[in-house]
């Protein structure tokens, strides 16, 4: 057992750290803190699993230490170092992040240092998220644990880690059930790479979802109907409804409305990339069989609720490594609706889910694009306007994310766009109709001056919005 | 065997047809014949596989007979009317048409028109494409089959018919090789869905190929360095090289360059969507281990070459439904370097390869986003100018098919920009120096009056271009 301020000490200040965790929970904590303590330059590069807590994210950031940043920020020191340039940052696809560390050029590891409740010569049991932690002790030279005695040993219990086997001989993951196990219940590692086990007590950062507004549960109510309707019609989602919500209140909030609702007596399965406390409910009715994710992402009284009960809950939830959680091949072949929320939609179908205004940065695109292409149906849903009264509806997003190609169906507070099978000119009909009614006469506006083919617009106002 | 124009009676006047066949090859042309040439006011739907022939994409488009059609248009007729809003169009990633056909809302099929070299029963080999017959023929509630005696039928020697189970039980492809074969040689079918045979002696559209220019040989040059300069570095592409084209002369052009290069040492492999005269040259000199698309897209003289040893290639070129030659799993396993072409790229990495100015139809986005998402790595790869010396690389894309998150390499005539864990200000100076010299010092510009956050941008300028 070494002190992190030692190891952080002996960590070359222009390292390349792979930190594993995934939505600010299950990172490392003592170490990157004790970097950040340091009165050394540094000028790391940080490569996450997704999101990461405070240590990373902005006791790091506020410490000036990272030059290079992959691929998620989840704070305001980090969003305003990025924006200004200080950080180099680029967000990437949650699924192909460890087939990029271990293989491409994102950034070559020289230390991984991730989070565990135990840990062995070769092995180390994860904690509250399994993320990339597999794929960073592979791809690095050396590994750092920090073994986190305020998180529970029987999170162990929830950890399912499966390697895909590398390129070109890659074999299908054997997982033929959402909530199915194939791998170890350790992440293994070869123990000439284990450079040093630390120990912390700091807990991870909880999530705070906000209370669903009106808006939010105006979105659930128009989606639970559509998607009801839908399951009806669709022999795919009539034998299993596979649902992935992004991450975040609004998701959170659609999770939970689920639980009232109609759609709880099917049969009904998880399949995404966290597990939000909305999905609890879920669970302890009894609705869902079985829940597939990477991460815990729990707010503080859903922590509770959930180490309170670990050994049931373990029954049903699977943590798996982020190339498994959200692979593509898995989300086509359970038939997964993907529910993503968005900053904003054009009207012809196109959102941003990334960038404010088209250039300041939320927090990345994360694994929505895993789901939402390789989704049986792919939803965005998200409130018409921000709390400030801007619609989020407008005729030419400033960023995309994801294009026109991969969004079926739009979900506002104000009503359901399926825009399967429609001409952008039938889309914008349907999506102007998702806009707030005091936001539509301009948005009808732009479409009768819009002009040109098959995608009208007019280039000289389309960004006269957002 | 009925008489093409006393089928193309019976059909309603505003049937949906799902008509396969692929890069305009392979696809029914009597009955689309027979109902342009009818007096009938007609209002169809039309769901292609990919691209079509004359027979759909201009002869019944100029009878004014389509209402709505999909994934793909291929004749100036169709753009014109998709521009117009004569015919409603939306294109769909080529993967997921067969699941939308059989599952979604795109268009609920009343027949299915294929073309055969041969038929049975409960039964039709397929002629130069496999495309979407499988799906369309289980998805429609009759069919007709075109036995096409201008082709020759040993082609029906190329085909591997495996079906997908549906989500949400589907299993994995169980293909480990991108030559091997996992179905049948022929397409089953109900045959209580069998309505007519008719006959034809129609042969193909060929495909037309222009001569490769000066700009397409520097993009070829540019494109061969750094792959093999990437094969020396990346293990996968060690193990082996898993190659996939664009359609087009430029992607053909590519294909050809590949035959003489230092590529053609390695074990190399061909995994895309079409098989272009650029790859009978690497078949013929015994470079390619093996060949899978789903259809043939070949020139006069191509087809010519292909059906004269028809034998010999059936060994090494293997056509697969859609939904097999593009799927995104098996584009991961392979560990595919995919290269697609694009109207344009901007500076941050986006690209648009469907709309002109933003507005007006190409083609659709046929396979590229299949490819481009899944892809071990993904490279666009375009001439820095039209033809009239107009711009490739721009500020701001007017239409995104493929996101900056799917980009990782771009390749024109002046240049090759390696993307991969770049932040957007340093992928807009790797970008801008790929531009023609002549269009640079506007770019720098645009660039120095761009600003904002993490993507600077002056959007009052940012469509001022392309």
């Amino acid at each position: 057992m070494r002190d992190a301020a030692t190891v952080a000490a002996g960590i070359a200040a222009d390292a390349t750290l792979a930190v594993s965790g995934f939505g600010s929970v299950g990172d490392p904590k003592a170490v990157p803190a004790a970097l950040a303590a340091s009165d050394r330059d540094l000028a790391l590069t940080v490569v996450s699993g997704g999101s990461t807590g405070d240590a990373v994210d902005r006791a790091l950031v506020e410490a000036d230490a990272v030059a290079r940043r992959f691929p998620f920020v989840a704070t305001d020191e980090a969003r305003a170092a990025v924006d200004d340039g200080r950080v180099a940052f680029a967000d990437r696809h949650v699924a192909g992040l460890a087939d990029e560390m271990l293989f491409g050029r994102l950034a070559a590891p020289d230390l991984a240092v991730v989070e565990a409740v135990a840990v062995g010569e070769d092995w180390l049991a994860p904690s509250t998220s399994l993320g990339q932690t597999p794929a960073y002790v592979a791809a690095a030279d050396e590994v750092v644990v920090e073994v986190n005695r305020a998180q529970p040993r029987g999170l162990a219990r929830l950890h399912d880690v499966y390697r895909p086997a590398p390129p070109p001989d890659r074999e299908p993951i054997p997982l033929t059930d959402p909530a199915g196990r194939i791998g170890a219940p350790r992440v293994a590692f070869d123990p000439a790479k284990l450079r040093a086990v630390v120990e912390t007590d700091r807990p991870d950062d909880p999530y705070e979802f906000r209370e669903p507004t009106a808006a939010d549960e105006a979105v659930a109510a128009n989606l639970i109907e559509f998607l009801a309707a839908e399951r009806e019609r669709d022999p795919v989602l009539r034998e299993a409804l596979t649902l992935q919500f992004g991450v975040g209140s609004l998701g959170n909030a659609l999770m939970g409305a689920l639980a009232g609702s109609s759609l709880a007596d099917g049969r009904l399965r998880y399949f995404g990339e966290v597990v939000q406390d909305g999905l609890l409910d879920l669970l302890d009715a009894g609705a869902l069989d079985g829940a597939s994710a990477t991460a815990l992402a729990l707010s503080e009284t859903g922590q509770e609720r959930l180490f309170a009960d670990l050994d049931r809950y373990a029954d049903e939830v699977v943590l798996r490594p982020a190339d498994v959680s959200n692979a593509p091949a898995l989300v086509d072949r359970f038939g997964v609706v993907a529910v993503n929320s968005a900053l904003s939609v054009d009207i012809y179908g196109h959102a941003n889910a990334t960038h404010v205004d088209g250039t300041r940065i939320v927090s990345g695109v994360g694994g929505g694009g895993d789901f939402a292409r390789a989704a049986h149906l792919s939803v965005v849903a998200l409130p018409a306007t921000t709390g400030d009264g801007v619609s989020r509806v407008v005729p030419f997003v400033r960023h995309v994310d994801h294009t026109e190609h991969d969004v079926d169906v739009v979900v506002t507070d104000h009503g359901v766009a399926d825009l399967r099978g429609l001409d952008p000119r039938e889309r914008a009909e349907g999506l102007v109709g998702l806009a707030d009614p005091a936001h539509r006469p301009a948005l009808r506006s732009y479409r009768e001056r819009a002009s040109g083919g098959h995608v009208p617009h007019d280039l000289e106002t389309a960004f006269d919005w957002e």
